[in-house]
């Protein structure tokens, strides 16, 4: 089965965006970016929320196009549709959701990659579907707006794998989350 | 002036407490604990909430009486009363918390100790009146619950004093809030 790590940038206060989705304040450069793109090399397959995905187009991306050119993605969206949709691009009805990652999951290649944002991490979290965690820890506080798990109701411990400060102040901290059977509310 | 610190546990998606306010799930024992204890002794003076001192209660502490003996109390409430009230403790009503706060940073003396909760953080936040933070960072996610600022809609930056990875996965990060004038709403 392959894993699925939820890679993501958050602020101290555990937001990864502020409310109205943008990422101001996240430190852009520095060698944490260099690792994190060298990371990215290692998935063949994303999958990410619709507003997750959209938000490529502010940087460029074009709607129905991999915002990643070397994965596989699927995009998470009931009313989301493309002119032009490229044949690595796929769309995830949300009563395909569960059969889809547990097909995914199924195939041989890489962890798949999951992207963002909040609720999707959410909705796959609590059906325990998430194995591992990769935040970029950044020394800031947004104060509000969407959180890692949108507010999950879970409580989930988790077993440290990796920690790389960086001189930036940046963290890149990875997990392997750790179910108990009394988190699971599905 | 005195400064005031922000010292307080969280989970690693920025809680610092469950929503009933309990913290069920942090790390209650290791050298991080033994180091808190040590800091607390360099604390001669404790600003908190009502909530944050009346959950003291589950925990032996009788109204009215100082939660840590060696310091001075104020407890923030408009409604608290205590039949027996120890000399250390004072109550603060709400219409004099920043004149209160401001009295208490001129004075001479050890750096104040806020220990919480959101609510005030956020208050005091948001007059800049925190001058550090002091995160114990657990390897764990709470979901949901009382957040480390309460919902604040302020961005601020930090600057990294000190930071101590300890072998149970806590890390205690020390910074240094950074305020810049765009972030004050007051």
């Amino acid at each position: 089965m392959r894993a699925i790590i939820y890679h993501v940038a958050t602020s101290l206060d555990g937001f990864i965006a502020h409310p109205d989705g943008s990422t101001q304040g996240f430190v852009e450069s520095g060698e944490h970016v260099t690792d994190y793109l060298n990371q990215l090399k290692d998935y063949d397959t994303t999958i990410m929320g619709r507003k997750t995905y959209e938000y490529g187009y502010e940087f460029g991306l074009s709607p129905g196009q991999p915002a990643y050119p070397h994965m596989r993605h699927y995009i998470v969206s009931d009313h989301l549709n493309f002119d032009d949709q490229h044949d690595q691009v796929h769309l995830i009805r949300k009563n395909e959701l569960l059969k889809t990652i547990h097909s995914l999951k199924a195939e041989i290649g890489s962890p798949i990659y999951l992207c963002g944002g909040g609720q999707l991490a959410k909705t796959l979290l609590e059906q325990q579907l998430i194995d591992e965690l990769i935040i970029k820890l950044n020394p800031v506080l947004f104060g509000s707006g969407i959180h890692l798990f949108d507010g999950s109701c879970c409580r989930f411990e988790l077993k440290e794998l990796q920690k790389v400060s960086y001189d930036n102040g940046v963290q890149m901290l990875h997990y392997a989350m750790s179910y108990v059977n009394e988190s699971v509310t599905v």
